[in-house]
Order: structure tokens, then sequence, then C-alpha cells
């Protein structure tokens, strides 16, 4: 026997007198609301400008017991993803992508395209709506009379409210007038109404097998009015769509899996638009046939079937699947973050008229000052809200942290001439002074790495020559300042723009290697000075815990947006964004307890600088040859490109456009950083830069998130809560805090230490560079399927990461000769090598490498890309761009 | 206008004037050759006991670079799974489940429909083939004439052979003889070759966009007898089918994706067996069909389209899916370990004659004999092998390292009444010995957790009553072998079938918990003897590192066969599996090289009993009084217990029927057990039982697999390569490693420690129950999709495991107590709690929860499961038992 297509018998029967009947029903019920595309709701829409429609909860009832203990039974809901529920676990599952039979589809055609489609049905309450659906020519009066009381009976939803336990609604229907209440109690009391956005629809599924019935009864049903009806649902929604599938018992699970078809289809949004735009049976066949058009086939027995397959972290866009119309009114937002990281990678510089040049002297800084100026009062304002508190505490709490741990490593490596008194009254003063004048007062300033190493090498290099370091060193800082000036009134930033991936990770791998370097270097050097016992000589052994690096550090890594996993307890989240506080207090404490002989840190016993004997005012010569303020125009040279890429390349990253703040202000941070410059130096205190982390951290504790999203959706993000009010408050409580600073004697260095280390490591880990260096070890078999590995030969891959492996090496050697501190201008190096693999690489290539420049941007051929494609096959392909993780930068200055 | 269900012309057309024309051509061309459902080859494989078709490698050629540079290439290739040509990477993918969009599917049935489908085509070369393909009315004798041309030049296929630089084929058809063999010669060398298997087929799909053509071909070829159609596949196999889908350029990639649906429908195994045995268009199209009956559909937008789905563990059981016929002739060989792990469970003592009480004295120790002497030669003839030699080497290692830890840390509990030498040369004896008389050969035998927790308190035992600790050990020995002997002959281990897995995870709990606790007591301990220097006792501070419990011992968990990665180096799996090699190498090299005091391995400098003053046999006396001999009885039941539990339930996972062994004895074991305790109790050496560990590793490293499969697939597991021999040898190195123990005296107490702990920690956190103990933290939002979960109530399972959880509290105390020598009659308690849970909880419950006891499996009532599914509703719900991880055991005795 031949076997026939699913769906094809269901199709000529729709073009057949089944449609017709459909058709006089339709208009039979509803004459005055003949639908049309431009029905009321829909004209509504557009007039108020409200371009979506309302988000659809579907709902699945099962009709379940037959025959003896007939009951329905909600066994199933949609928003964007499928829950079911575990009926003999009594719980509702995790939320999932559905997975359907393809024949449960085509059966759910066929019963559809012979059953009854009422649209616009007028209905006002559950009672009319049964009575309306069981008006089929098939039923005999007594069946419809059991039919109606049928569909009557309350269903039974599993109820959240009340605790762990299973607990079903009643089962007995119509019993009293306040059991008839409570469930409703329950319906409006379900947590999830608050979930679900304003305005949102219900829609319900009903099916089951139904032994009195002959042939099956399928029915279509779209609400004219959403009313609530009853107790049908779960929660108190007004009801737009009601689905009723009941029939004869057949073979396996037919009913169910068509009721899940439906499920699916109604929360599809197409079909959703245009079953609520159909106006008769043909339209509604139609939109399913479009979604038939649309699914993705897995073949049979490739899957394993128990699996469910999570929400994806960042949705497909439906803007393509839209019908033009709904695609002028939805405008071009993007439905998750990656895709407009997307649009910025693919235009990363345009919407940025922040970095166009003006040509004038200054021009920059002016058009900064401007385009800031308005937003000033509600940077003020816009701090008015709860978050802004806890946003306080959290930066807080990471600002005393890296203000004692680079205090402390500054008056380590600098014997004294700064310290820990320095690093809180400078950070509190710097910071302060920098939220209330930048142009992106979202940036915390601190220490940095690249400054932390620059300095050291600074004052070795005035040790070597017998300097007075810090007159010297304030001569350094009037030059930086005024360096800095000049490239601010050049408006040089704009150069930030030939900042790749491959400087920004070049910066990062040089400056992790050195605080690895370093961490490790100072521990070895601890053994020289607390040497290890030998059984020689001493009777006792010893045997003492390194209270180390504290693995459980997670707060550099988890801060940024997209990393941000939805623990929303605060227990949780408080222990894992203070670890680093706490791997310190553990290691005061285990210090203290084991009574360990550990270098502490140097804190004066009162508010004074750490240096004994000088003021807080540095004097401009000290001992030194007047020349040598000149001779500082030298190293100050290289301070200024130092800092210049490090504050640039942490500019960038925070004003990137997804992040829809109010504007950057490139040149106008640069100028206060100068200017701080200045001040700092006078004043022997560290210098400041934008910290990446830390404001990174500040930025996402300032999210501004819809509350209302489906079960399984990642939370929209909506912007950033941009103000200046929690950086000043935070700078103004460390300032406060330099009456702590006396007790941080007890912290011992090594402690100090283990954090820098941790943090070369993290940074280390966190770069593609490093990916591609483990790449270089790897037998092709055993490789991560990574985008780039997909578009760009392994040995392409191989030669650019050797290339970058070589640099390093150079650098590192250059880094290790006394020419050590010219290291900045190396760095600036690997921009010029950059651009030279413009020649070694294409384009293509350096597009999944890395990025693109200016210039190649504008010379990338779109024929190109199209050639490759043409090989490539795959539709999906187009938008693997879209997907790819616009990877690391997160540790880049490494604080 | 109307949109036609996809694919619902092509099946009106195939009942039309088409199907005709198609039969004509196919008689047309192969009269003594018409097919039947028993053709030839069919018969023959049945005559043959042959019972597969054979394997088919489809390939896919397109049709690139119109119009000017027309090239064929391959751009994709099936087995089971998909690897797609990375085109600008120049290399394949990794083998994923192919997803494809439905009406891809749907546009090929057309094709094929109106196309030409010749089956049992007599071709014998591709020319012949060409002719025939191309011999359609539609074409004019010049375009044929071109198509020809087309069809024969050559393909390009990426190399794989010639390095990791992309190359391709030469691009010339045709243009010397030497030119023609290098692609041949290539096609041979493809080391794809080697991973098909013998009588592999081959299958090309052809397709791409031809200007020239004025409407789609489509052709569908099975030829009569595979022939190798020159370079036209990668690989040299003999070609089956051949289907080619060429047209004027359409949107999109039509060709492409039909293509593929073409690719991954011949992938499918039942669409091949029924296109192998069509007769006509109508049977292909019906194939096609029924494999769009089963495909699990995805709806759009809900899914990353370029996410590639990785091959999965496990495959769901082609069984089902096959036509009856086929399924007879294949039996019920499971297509992977965890379904036949699955039939165990459903069923898990039936198939097990070794368990069945024949009601005689000594009645299962002579079954077990009987039943293992016909295997007797065998057992040393099956270890001709290269994989064995391999394998003594991986086993010698890890039993040394175990003699090394459990001498060590028995030396350590008994004040050297044990040690070193001890563990040698009883592991050595006992082993060999138990190797050559035991019912199942591949145990090996080693000192246990459980034990060495008993001997340790047998040990303060004695030292409370000032008893001489060795002769008393004797009389216990003895006792210990009559009580064993008494189980045998009453075969006792029948019992073993109520060891369920609420019992072994309570006895790996336990004994887990000492071991963390005993590792750390013992380190705090040191801390005493060599306390750590205070800063006022000595000038110097001091700073050591604890060459700790080296988190990097993979070997412990990675031994068991479902977890073995695909990491074939040997370099690298050299590595992990001597972790703990390594661990002691790195930490004893630590030691020697910081030259600290601390406290090493007690070993004698010759080969001597630890015990300074004691001969190797033990007085039956010694200093004690002769009544001690009779008290031993009672620790000696004890640890009769003790061994009994530890014994079986090693011995009930080492004989699981999934393994396909030759056979358990649970009875001789036991026996040979008991023998080996009077043995080792004479001689004053360490107690023996299987160590579960290890004697997985040793089966595991004598694994049987099938080495030809397809790419992304798992090799089939079949068979394990039991023998005698490989043991055998593995005790008699260790006995000869007697003379390196005198080099063991550098090792120091503290790295034994360490592995103390890391064993603790491993199996602790490799057991079902601390999973569960988890969720109790977790709240329900956070839980892991567990299977149970889904079938339980989480209430129920949180009662579960607070009462696990009761009873291990109540353990722990007991054994705090004086009275903690009788731990072992505590852990026997388990089963009856176990039992007594009858009442609390449902059988269906304590199939997810734990497994059942043989009373409960005969109760489980078919429609209790049944009554469950008619309310869950999913259809893949029935088979999620057959997905269900056989969870833990693998650390249950700790080694």
């Amino acid at each position: 026997t031949e076997m026939k297509l699913p769906g094809q018998e269901g199709f000529e029967a729709s073009s057949a007198p089944t449609n017709v009947s459909a058709g006089e029903l339709d208009s039979d019920l509803g004459p005055s609301h003949s639908p049309s595309p431009d029905g009321p709701s829909d004209t509504e829409s557009k007039e108020l400008g409200v371009p979506k429609d309302p988000l659809l909860f579907i709902q699945l009832n099962e009709l379940l017991g037959w025959p003896q203990a007939l009951e329905w039974r909600e066994t199933g809901r949609w928003v964007l993803f499928e829950e079911k529920l575990e009926v003999a676990a009594g719980r509702w599952s995790a939320p999932h992508v559905p997975t359907l039979a393809l024949p449960s589809l085509q059966k759910l055609r066929n019963l559809l395209a012979e059953g009854l489609v009422l649209l616009d049905c007028p209905a006002q309450s559950l009672l009319e709506l049964v009575e309306q659906v069981t008006r089929v020519e098939s039923l005999s009066p007594e069946l419809r009379g059991q039919l109606q009381a049928l569909l009557l009976q309350r269903p039974q939803h599993y109820n959240q409210t009340t605790g762990t336990r299973p607990c079903w609604g009643s089962t007995h229907p119509g019993k009293a007038s306040d059991e008839e209440e409570a469930p409703l109690r329950e319906q409006r009391q379900n947590p999830l109404r608050q979930k679900l956005p304003p305005g949102a629809e219900a829609g319900t599924v009903l099916a089951g097998e139904l032994g009195f019935l002959e042939q099956p009864l399928g029915a279509f049903v779209r609400l004219r009015d959403p009313v609530v009806l009853g107790s049908l649902t779960e929660v108190s929604l007004p009801s737009r769509f009601f689905c009723l599938l009941l029939g004869p018992p057949m073979l396996g699970k037919g009913y169910h899996e068509m009721a899940r078809a439906a499920a699916v289809l109604l929360s599809d949004p197409q079909f959703q638009w245009s079953v609520r735009r159909a106006s008769n049976l043909h339209d509604v066949l139609t939109a399913l046939d479009a979604f038939l058009e649309e699914v993705t086939v897995l073949p049979p027995g490739r899957w394993d079937p128990t699996a469910r397959i999570p929400p994806p972290k960042c949705l497909p866009s439906q803007y393509k699947r839209l019908p033009p119309q709904q695609r002028e009114i939805k405008g071009p937002e993007a439905p998750c973050l990656t895709s407009a990281e997307d649009r910025h990678r693919l235009d990363p510089h345009a919407p940025s008229p922040e970095l166009q040049r003006t040509g004038r002297l200054f021009g920059g800084l002016i058009q900064d000052v401007r385009r800031k100026a308005p937003w000033y009062p509600s940077d003020f304002l816009d701090a008015l809200h709860l978050q802004c508190f806890s946003a306080v505490l959290y930066i807080y709490l990471a600002t005393v942290t890296n203000a004692i741990t680079f205090g402390g490593l500054l008056g380590d490596a600098t014997d004294g001439a700064q310290g820990v008194m320095e690093s809180f009254l400078g950070t509190a003063v710097a910071g302060a002074a920098f939220c209330l004048m930048a142009g992106q007062p979202l940036t915390i300033l601190s220490s940095t790495g690249p400054v932390l190493v620059f300095e050291r090498l600074l004052f070795s290099f005035s040790r070597d020559y017998s300097l007075d370091y810090l007159p010297f060193r304030l001569w350094v800082g009037i030059w930086v300042a005024t360096f800095c000036l000049v490239l601010v009134a050049t408006e040089a930033s704009v150069l930030v723009r030939y900042f790749t991936r491959f400087t920004e990770e070049g910066f990062c791998a040089l400056i992790s290697l050195i605080f690895i370097y370093d961490a490790v270097g100072k521990m070895l050097n601890l053994t020289h000075t607390y040497p290890i016992q030998k059984p020689g000589s001493s009777a006792y052994g010893c045997l003492c815990q390194y209270p180390g690096p504290g693995g459980n550090e997670s707060q550099w890594t988890r801060t940024r947006p997209k990393d941000r996993d939805d623990i929303l307890s605060m227990v949780r989240r408080g222990l894992s964004d203070f670890s680093s506080v706490l791997a310190i207090l553990l290691g005061c404490g285990l210090d203290a307890f084991l009574g360990l002989a550990t270098p502490k840190l140097m804190v004066p016993r009162e508010f004074k600088p750490t240096l004994p004997g000088r003021g807080w005012l540095v004097s401009p010569f000290g001992a030194n040859h007047w020349w040598w303020s000149v001779a500082a125009a030298l190293p100050a040279l290289l301070l200024s490109i130092l800092i210049f890429m490090d504050q640039q390349i942490t500019a960038v990253i925070l004003n990137r456009v997804e992040y829809r703040l109010k504007g950057a202000g490139f040149h106008l941070d640069l100028f206060c950083v100068a200017m701080l410059m200045l001040l700092t130096s006078a004043l022997g205190l560290p210098w400041y830069v934008s910290a990446t982390v830390i404001s990174l951290a500040h930025m996402d504790s300032l999210r501004r998130e819809s509350r209302a999203c489906a079960p399984g959706e990642l939370p929209n993000f909506l912007g950033i809560r941009e103000q200046r009010l929690t950086g000043l408050v935070v700078f103004i409580l460390t300032g406060v805090s330099i009456f702590l600073a006396p007790v941080l004697k007890f912290v011992p260095m090594p402690v100090l230490y283990g954090i820098f280390l941790y943090m070369g490591v993290a940074a280390l880990s966190s770069i593609q560079f490093t990916k591609r260096v483990k790449l270089l070890l790897m037998p092709a078999k055993h490789q991560p399927d990574l985008l780039l590995l997909r578009h760009v030969p392994l040995t392409r891959v191989h030669l650019f990461t050797a290339i970058q492996l070589a640099c390093l090496g150079l650098l590192w050697i250059i880094k290790s000769t006394p020419a050590a501190i010219i290291f900045p201008l190396m760095l600036l190096g690997l921009v010029g090598v950059r651009k030279a693999l413009e020649r070694v690489f294409s384009p293509q290539e350096l597009l999944w490498l890395d990025e693109l420049m200016p210039e190649e941007e504008r010379s990338i051929p779109e024929k190109g890309l199209e050639s490759e494609h043409s090989f490539s096959g795959n539709d999906s392909e187009d938008s693997e761009l879209m997907y790819r993780p616009k990877a690391p930068e997160i540790n880049i200055s490494v604080n």
C-alpha cells in the first residue's frame, strides 16, 4: 500500500467543502465582526505606535483518566520555551527548546482543516465559548450536552505557591462558592503573573481522548475581545486563542503530541502574527505551512531523545522572519547584546562621533564638553534609585581592596616612597575629581598594572643614578601632563581606532606575564630572607601553609555582562563578589592564627606619608641637580605613551555602543588624567588611569533590565543607570577609610603577592591569544569548534599566533635588559606590527583573527566574503558573524 | 495565492506518467536483473549469516564556479554523522548531527519523483553510468555531450594526507597518465579507508547549478554491482548509489541543501535498508516518506543556527526502527553499553546463573569450578596479544603504587607490625595465587580501605589490652577463613542481590569520610610532632610548601569504560594514567629538593619483615593467653562481614553482564579470599580482597573494540580479553619489585596522606548520594535536569537523602565510640534499613532513587509504570530508563 505524505490529505480537504463550512460558520457566528487584515487591534496598535502584539502565554490542558475519572489537567506551558509538568515528580521542568515529531504537525493540520475555525468569536465567557465550539453538525444533542459539561469542568493546575509539595486544585467541580473562589485567588496569586508583561494574553489548548466521540473534533478559536475564561488558565490572563483537539482513542499519544504541536505553533511569533490577522481557515493553514517551511529537521536515530535542549544564550533574531509591515514598525533593535556587539564589530567606529577628528586645536575636547554638558544635571538625578546604593557598597569594597593591594605593592617596589596611605588618599582625591569632571563618569580610576610596572622601573632607574626619587618623579609627572595636553590638543585620541585586538592582547599578555613572573619571584625572594629550615639547622622541622593565590577569587572574571549567571540570591552573589576581600581576610586570619613571621604591609601609625620625614608636598628639586628636571622628559615621553594606551584601551571598552551610554569623552577623559597626573605627582601619590575591570563591574552593577520575561529567556538589557553620584560616594568613602589604614599593618605581603599572581593568571587565561597558543599544541582532532577555525586555515592561525609569540618574546627580552624602561615604546610598536600584518593576511583572515583597522574596513570586498560563502554552502553561515563572541579585553589592563 | 504544502505536487506526480517512464527505463536497462525483494545480495547475506548491509560512505560533490571555471569539489561527507568541508579554513569540520531544512527534503522528493530512477543499473564504469544517467528525453544531443563531459571531469577532494596545508587534487582533467594515477594513489592512501570496515560501499551525491539546463535534472541510481568509479569518491570504495541533482540557477542554496538532504537520507540505516531493496520509484518515495515520519522538528527561531550538535555519547537504538526481517537477523545486540547496562538494570539478576541457589552444601562452589574449568586453557591462550603487554605495564604501576600507599599507611597504623615489605610480598603472593585459582581472573587483589580501617581498629584494640598483635591477628585470620568457608558452604553469596545502591553508597560514603578525616587528622598531628616555628622561637621565619593531595591524579576516576575519552596518543594518556605515580615522584622530589625534615616511610634495609626481630612466620600464640585465640572469633565475625561485603560488592560490579565475560564465580572467589586470609595471617602480611578501581582499570585496558567506525561514532565494545596471564605477570613483577623497596624510604608520609585524602574526596564526589546532598542545599530553579528529579517529587528525594544522612551520622557516632570495631555490623544494618524503606517509598520511587531488591522486582506493577506514563505524555519517556546512567560504584571500595 502507498504511504501517504503526511498532511497531504488535509491539504486537499482544505480546498474542498470543509473550508466552505468553516467559512459559513465563521460568518454565521460573527457577521458584524468580519475579520479584515486591517482589523481594529492592528490599526489601533499602529496608531498608538505600539509595535508589538501582546505576549502570548500558552497552556496545555489534557483530558486524563478516561473512562472512569475524567479530569482536565495542565501538563505543559509555553511562552518562548516549553515547560513540561513532571507528573510523577510534581514539578515543572526547566524551560527548554521544544522538539516535535513531524507527523504530529501534519495531523494537526488535517484536524484543523476538517474542523471548526472561528476567527473573531464574540464569546464573552467560557460558557458562551463552549456553546459556540460545540455547535458542530456531527454531534447529537445528547453528546453536545455531555461535551459542554466536560469542557466547563474546572481544570487542575499544578500549584507553585503552596510550597514544595505538589498540590492540585480541588477535583470536584462546582461544589460551593468559596471553593470556586479559591482557584481564582490562586490564579491571581500565581508568581508567573508578575513575570509576564502587562497586556499579555493567554492561549489554551485542550486535548485528549474521549471515547464517546465517533470522529475527531478539532476547533480553533480566536476571540474577538480577550476575556478571562474563569479558571481555565493557570494565570488570570485574558484569553485570545482557544484550541480544542478531542477524539476517540487512537494509537500512541496522538492528541498529546498534536496539542504540543498546536502550542508550539502558537508560541511562534511569526505564526502568532499571521494568525492574529487571519481572516479565514485558509490563512491559518497558510501560516502553518509557512511555519513548516522554516523548521529545522533532525534525522531519526541521531539524537538522544531524552535530552532537553537548554535555551540558547542568544536567540537568533526574529527580525528577518517578520513580515515587512511589522519589520518597519519594530525598528532595528537587536534581540540580545551579542548582535548589538556584532553591529559594533562590523562597523565599530562609524557610530562614534566622539572619534571624528575636528581638525582644530582642542577641537575634540571642546566637543566633548559640549556633548556632555547637557547631561550634567541628569547625571545626578538619575542616581535616585535603590540599585545605586548596592552598587556603591560593591564598588567601594572593590576599590578599597585595590587600594590596599596596589598601595602595598607600590610601597614594596619603591622602598616606601609610596604606600597604602598614599594609595588611599590618591584614590579618593583623583577618583572623586574624575567622577565630577570626566567624560565617562562611570569610570573608576585606579593604579593599574602597566603603570605599576613602569613606576618600578623608574624607581630602580633613579636608584641606579642615586636620585632623589620623589622630586624626579614630580618632573616626570609635569612632563607627562604636558605631553598629554599636546595629545589632547592634537586630538590624538582618534588614533584609538588603530588599537585592535592584536595590540590589546599583546599589551595584556606582556603585563600578565610580568605580574606572574614578579609574584613568583617575590615569593622565591622571601625564601632567601626567610629561609626554609633545613633538617640540620634545628631540632625542629617546619610545616606551614601558604595562604596562596586563593583560587576562588572569581570577582575579576565574572563582572562581564555576558558572564552574568542568573544566581540572584545575595548570599551567593555576595560571597563571590567579595571573594578577593574574603581571600585577604582569610590569609590575614591564617597568618595571625599560625603566628607566622611573614613580612607585613608598611603602614604609618598616623595619617602622614609612608616615607618618614617628608611632608605631603614634594619639593620640586630635592637633592637632584636641576637638569634632571629636563632629563625627566625622556621617561615622561615613555610614560605618556603608556598612560595613553592604558587609558584609551579601557575607554574604548567602556564606551561600546551596546552599553547605550550617554556618550563618550575620550579627549576630556585624557585631559582629566593629565591634570590628575600633576596633582598626584606634586603630592607624591600613585598615578591613576581608568581601570577596566572595576569600571566594568561598576557598569554591570548599574544595569537596567526588563523584569518581565519568558521562562528560560535571558532578561533584556535596557541600559545603564549612568550618573556621577555612585562613583563620587565610593571615593568619599575611600577617603574616610584612610583612618582604617593603621589596621592594615596586619596584612602579610605574601597575601598581596598571591592576589597579584591570581590577577596575572586570570588576565592571561581570558584572552583569545592564550586559546590560540593552546591550539598550537593540540592535534586538529581535539581542537574545539571555534568559529575562527571554521574560516581560517589552521596554518594561518598558527602563523598569526607565532608572530604574536615572537613579538612577545622580543618584548620580554628587551624588558630584561637595562633598556627595560622603554617598554611602552615597544608596546606602541605592536600597532606597527599589526599594520604590517596586512601584507601577510587577507582582510577576511584578519576579520576572524583580529578585527579590522579603519582603512581595511573600507577596503573589505563585499564580493570577497560572498565568494567564500558560495563555496561554503550552509545557509546559517551568513549569520555566524552574529554569534561570534566579542572576545576578551576583560582583564586587559589587569586592573 | 495558496501556499502548497511542500512535497505534495511530487507525490501526485509519482503515481502519474513519470513513474511509468522510470519503470520502462529500469526494465529497459537491466532486464535480466529485475529487482526483487529477495535479490541476490540479500539471499547471499542471509545464507552466509552476514546480517548487516554493508556500511555506506556518502560523499557530496558540488559543482562550483559557474559559469567561468566549472569544477566538482567535495564539500561534505557522511557515514553516521556529517562532516562539512570548511572551505575557507581548508579543513574538515568535526563530525556532527546533521540538521536539515524541511523544504529541502520536500524539494528533493519532488525532483526525484519527476526525475530518473535507475535501480540495479548494470553500469561497470563511470563512463557507462554517465551515459545511462544522461539518457533523458529532455536533453538535446549537444547538451547531453556537454553534460557527459562535465560529469566525467575529475572532482577535487580535500587531501588530508599531505599535511596541514590545504591541497586540492590537480584541476586539469585527463592530461597525462601519471597525473591520472596520482589521485588514484591518494584515493587509496586516504586514511579514511582504514577506518571503514571491509565491504563498505560508497554513495555519491552530485549537485549544483548549471546554467545551460532549462529544467532541473534529478537522477537516483542504484548500481547492480558496486564498482569503483574512478576518482569520483575520495576513498577507493565500490560505489552503490549515485544521485545527481542539477538545474538552472535558483534562489538560495537550493541544490546544496537538497544534496545534503539526499546524503542524510542515504546515511539513515532505515532508508538505506529500504532503498537497497526498492524495486521501483514508488518504493524509494515510500522510504523517503517513512523517513519524514520519524524526523524530529525544531521550531524556527529557537535555535542558534551556528551551533553544531556534537554526536551523542549514546545513540538511540536503531533496533526498533528496523523492519521485522532485519530485526530477526540482527539479534539483540545493543548499540552501546548504556542500553546493555540498562537491560541489566531492568533485570539485573535473572541472567546470573552464578547467583542461583543450588540448595546443597558447597553447591555454589562446585558449580563455579565446573563452570570455569572448561575456560581454563583459553584463559592462557587468549593472552597472546600485544594489548596484554601494555595492560601489564599499566596495571603493574597501579599495583605497585597501591602497595606502597597501603603498605605505608598500614605500617603507620600498626606501628610497623606491617609495612611496605609485607605489602609487596603479600600483594605478589596473594595476587598471583588469586589469578591462578579465582573465578574472575581479571580481579586484582589489594589492601582496600575498609580492611585498612578495620585493621587500625584491631591494632588499637590489641594495644589497649596489651596483646601481642600478630599472633592475635593470626587467630582472627583463622576464624575469618572459617567463617568465610561457612559462607561459601551455605552459598551466602546469593545474598549479594540485596546490596543495592543504597548500601553500596552508604559503605562508600562512610569509608570516604574516614579517609578524609584521617588524612586531615594525620596532617594536623604532624604539626604537634613537627611544630610550626613561631616568630619568637627562632630568628628565622619559615616557609615551605606542602606537596599536597595532587589535584591532577585523575587515574582513579578515569578508569571507568564509559569515562574513556578518545585521546589515543600515548603521551597524554600515559601522563594521566600514571598521574598518581607522578604525584608521588613530584612530592618526593620536592621534599628532597627542599630537604624537609618530614617523616618518611619505614622500610627495612634488606628483605625481612618491617618489625625488627620477627621471622616471616607468625608464632601461633606469642605472649598472649591461649583463650585470646578463642576470643578472636568475635572480631573475626565482624571482619568476615566486612570482607564479605567488600569482596562481593566489587565482584558484582566486575561481573556485570555488559562486560560479556566468560562467567562469574562468586563462591569460588570468596573461597580463594578465605584461603589467602589464612596464608597472609600466618605470614603477618596485609589482608587482601578484590579492589574495584584497579580491577576495572585492568578490564578497561583489555577492552576489545571495533576499530572501523564512522567519524564521530564511539567505537563498539566487543568484549574483554579475559585471561589469567596479565594478572599473573603483574604480580610476579610486583614480587620482583621487593628489591626496590629500600629505595622507598625516601617517600615522605605526608605524600601518602595526600593520596589518601585525594582517594577519599574522589570517592565521595563520585556517588549519587553526594549529588542528592547538594540538591538539599539548592533552590529548585538551579537544580540540574537529573532524570530522577523528573520522576520523583523533590520532597521524596530529600526524605531519602535525609534518611541516608541520618544513617551515616549514626554510623559516624558509633564509630567514634569505643565500640568502633563493630562498624562492619552496622554497615550490614544498612541492608536492613534499605529493606524497611520499602514501607516508606513506592517501588517506582525506589527504582529511580536506588535500585530494586529481588522481591520488589517481581512485585513491580507494570500497570504502575504505565499509569505514570499515561500522565506524563512525552513519547520519549518510555526510553528514559534506557538513558539513565548506571551510577557510581566506581570508587566504592576506595581501592
